[in-house]
């Protein structure tokens, strides 16, 4: 048989290898354990601070973490199933890309915050700042499903990881914004990002894989155990990294309360938005999140319960209505094929909860703060801004990550054209076949002899 | 197209967006955030106690509410998708109902215990039982799965919501009875209610979607995904909100006993009924749960692990042999069609739980318990109650919570039954299509030209 | 209807219920809650060292605890759902053994490690240990999947936790051997043990089933919800009873780094030994978490990141090429038909892992561990062995568990040989409906009459 260039016989492993083996020599010469994880040093600090063994950061982490991690391996991959005839590439290729991005991820966002001496780092924390960056280019990785081999997957993941941890350090570090969720860092950015790239991509003969690109009534369901993943924990993810105590419990409480008047917005209008008065599974399984995406700026400020569901219930509608009426305009008059919605779930909430993030930071005193400011706004508290600088600063960060994902989606977008990547034919995108060994349908063999059957069932020990 | 009454184009949204706003405004006034949760209060309460931050009661409670919101939204939405045309609406309306039910249950509960100085203090304990709340609901939804409209069941919610605050105020604060995972407050209530709803419901002609009221062999897969998240996290759904310590431990303890005896008694009676020695998915999807439910009162009791053993193999017993001869009694002689058979997993289970309870109680002594007694019998360790006294309260309240559940079921059944609320017709029980935009199968397209398939298949951005 | 030999009427029932009878019993006589679990002792712990309830060790074991569970009855149980029909026996079977494996192996650890006054303690670390064990169990379930009846699994079950106990308790106690995540004790164990019951349960004609033996798209699909939630809790796994502090910190990252690491490695090689360049999902599902098998010894080690990598890397490369070229090899040669290849996800990484364990115990030293040395190899510590001495402990803890394997497999083999104990017929192997009412396809009711969809959808009230 004949070497496609869909082919990935050589191209994915010498990919696969090749990064893992830089990332392995990189860790050699740069990772340690970090206080926290070093047997030697934690005994130390445990001798030093007469602590006990239950004051190891790990243990008010890592529940937080497990639930990020099943978040960006369950919750985007079995997302990403909708689709009829991908969903092997969908919780497939998710699994890889992200497998790569964490560890990457690793090294860029050690670079730039976690250097000590030369050496990098690690620990709980992260571990769960790693899987934030690989779920911004999960995001992207949705604007382009469908459309991509694991090959463009992997480099566009290399480029990505890199720029977010630039755009992360500029935000944090140097503007000093707020941002525990993500919701620029990691929301914003991811799908502007996507967005781009997909629409450098953008492929006018898309429609030949047309009846392929839609679901089927299995392929929800599948879905669905993505969004209710995506939605039980969200709580944990904006607030797996803010400080311990009043600040995790309050970014948890206030996404809950988000995400459930989201839901309910959700549901009204996706009713309200068809004809015969009747759900869309696309509203559901996306819209309704986007009221975690919305508060990932402003949960862990003081936001309040009430206002946490205002801004839940605006990101279900703006969501909804973008799904419903925004999305066949970008594709035909900006050009822009975005396969998952990422624009709706997480451009316009994004943007959402970066606004209402420096809403909220200009309103902060220490009224409400009391002595928790200092830890929700460390410089306001020392005086260094003022609220309203705060969320002047909250602005400008917006505007920054929009600028590093349009720009870096370009360059990035004309990289992964280059033909020997192995992207699949119009003719052939939205299918698994192109990339997988793929089983015959239990339907089909019904009819067929055992004979037959034998050439259709995947043979196990093959 | 004409406007069908199940068309719910106006009624879903109208419902949705007026009874969220409703939420805000009382959220608005009424809820402020505990001193757990409060930026201002917790730095004070850290000063004021010369504590630390990971003394806060979020990293005692955060992991267990979690366990309990994956079984609200996975659990139970999934248990439901056993039908084979009802996964949409299963998890669907699963998550709906939950998402309002959630905030509505920490308004009514604030009310009743949670109010200090007019304000409703809100905290992780609170999430935790406004998701108990929520499952309450959502048992009642079991029964009448598949012959009710999303307004019936958001206008059910509102009534059992508050049904269940006074309920279970009655019995934890008047009657001073133990209830920490809710075989009373929870499960006999949820279930009786829906019983009685689903009885006031009753439809003679329900054999006309008798062809949809069964599974077919990937649905049994996607509900068993529900049925072990709930097996697996019923151990911190007992112990979630039980004083810490010991309590918490020995209460996951014999609840993991309990049911992991309970799934020997179900797998072993279910073979030992059926003609053919065959397992039948109906009872291990739901029969081998019943024993996380009968521990529910008396699992944070000494119960002992082979007494929890015990109680959780009489429960698979009773609750098997009720799906394979109480059920269609309960059909064909009290008029109740019990879609998901509540009666068996939560109904007898319940009561049973509830006995079990106030014998647990009335044994209780000094000798057994120390200093513990405290926290599982404060009254008995005030001595303002005997043993025997605190056995007959908790008696009463399993009698009180049926009366509140017939008496409810009643009229909340009756309400439902208005024309106006979209129920489905006979003829289309058990169907996805009537509420949601349901894409072909997969099978179906093989046969059909790309052309035909664009017609079948949900297009994505529409 | 005649009673076949395969009915599981009166067989699966009276094991079933003998077996949790002589449970109830033996647990009545020995079993009592430890120190942190029951109310009295716990309370007078608190008042002696004024200790407070957070300190429990529930808070600092119970979220591991629930990982591993959601490993052992989620992980595994659809892990194995692959099979085209075979779903609802993987998920369900798997589901009874593990209920009744952590009941009994409670018992036989309990039995060799726990003892106190002739009394067994339990608590949550005992839990934890319960479900290792089981783990062990449901390797070699997958050895014989589709192959074996319930009652077969049950009486496997029984010996083999037992020797699992005995097996365990020689290397960690009386060899002082390290493996915290079970390299040797349950991966080696449960595969190799496995892979000798398959040996002695050879069948020559079980091409007959041959056309069941292989996946379709959906049931792929349910497959990977296993893999993926035993990827992303192996962190856990391996953690859940290391030492506190460091140790659990450090294993848990380890652990990461390698899965990450061995996800690269087989989507590599998965694509590369495929003539068309195609990835397997065999391999997917199985050999991307072998690197969590692989640092099952070394993990709580200071193997450091890179080191985890390396080795997670190797395992991915072996477990990957196993499945493509040693699995044919061990079914003609070898008359070893391994229907999940647990040989290449269990029996080699657990190998390497076991000869990791050993080489990065001999290179511990004072210098790299400091004072948490005591922790991890408290023997060197205490100056009882030198890192070389270790070393030999864990090489030769490989061997005696690799004898036991053998063994035992050869002995329960011969004893599952019995011909009443219902094992299928070669001609249906892999198949659901010999055990289990299974309902009818979707897909083929479509173009059947309501009356005749009524004869094949199951009667849900059945």
């Amino acid at each position: 048989m004949a070497v496609h260039e869909t082919n990935m016989r050589l191209k994915l492993p010498i990919v696969c290898v090749i990064l893992e083996v830089i990332l392995i020599i990189l860790f050699a010469v740069l990772v340690t354990y970090d206080e926290d994880t070093d047997a030697k040093k934690w005994h130390k600090e445990l001798k030093a601070n007469r602590s006990i063994n239950y004051e190891n950061d790990f243990y008010y982490r890592y529940p937080s973490f497990q639930d990020v991690h099943v978040m960006i391996f369950i919750g985007f991959g079995f997302l990403m199933t909708f689709l009829q005839r991908y969903g092997f590439s969908s919780v497939g290729f998710n699994f890889l890309i992200a497998a790569f991005s964490l560890q990457w991820a690793t090294l860029m966002q050690g670079f730039l915050h976690g250097m000590h001496h030369g050496k990098i780092h690690v620990g709980v924390e992260s571990m769960i700042n790693a899987d934030f960056c690989t779920g911004s280019v999960l995001i992207s990785f949705g604007a382009v499903l469908g459309k991509t081999s694991p090959v463009q997957l992997m480099i566009m993941a290399v480029f990505e990881v890199t720029l977010f941890a630039v755009n992360e350090f500029i935000i944090l570090s140097v503007l000093e914004a707020k941002d525990a969720g993500g919701s620029m860092t990691i929301h914003t950015f991811g799908a502007y990002f996507g967005l781009v790239v997909a629409r450098v991509l953008y492929r006018p003969q898309l429609h030949k894989s047309k009846h392929k690109n839609g679901s089927v009534y299995h392929s929800d369901l599948f879905a669905m155990i993505g969004t209710i993943f995506l939605w039980m924990f969200w709580p944990s993810f904006n607030s797996a990294v803010t400080a311990h105590g009043d600040d995790q419990h309050r970014t948890a409480m206030n996404t809950y309360y988000s995400l459930a008047s989201c839901t309910l917005a959700t549901f009204g209008i996706s009713a309200l938005v068809n004809n015969e008065g009747k759900l869309d599974m696309v509203h559901i399984q996306n819209a309704a999140l986007a009221g975690g995406v919305a508060v990932g700026t402003a949960g862990e400020m003081m936001l309040t319960p009430f206002g946490s569901m205002i801004v839940g219930f605006l990101a279900g509608v703006i969501s909804t209505l973008g799904f419903k009426f925004l999305t066949p305009i970008l594709e035909e008059k900006l050009r822009i094929q975005d396969t998952c919605g990422v624009h709706n779930l997480h451009g316009m909430p994004g943007i959402l909860g970066a606004i209402v993030g420096a809403i909220t930071a200009s309103a902060a005193s220490r009224d409400v703060y009391g002595d928790g400011m200092t830890d929700v706004f460390p410089e306001i508290a020392n005086n260094n801004f003022t609220p309203s600088g705060q969320g002047v600063r909250q602005a400008i960060s917006l505007a920054v990550t929009l600028g590093f994902a349009a720009v870096g989606g370009v360059i990035v977008g004309f990289i992964l054209k280059m033909p020997f990547l192995g992207s699949p034919p119009d003719t052939n995108c939205f299918e698994d076949n192109i990339y997988w060994e793929v089983p015959g349908d239990e339907e089909s063999h019904q009819e067929l002899t055992p004979v037959q059957q034998d050439e259709v069932a995947r043979p196990l020990n093959g």
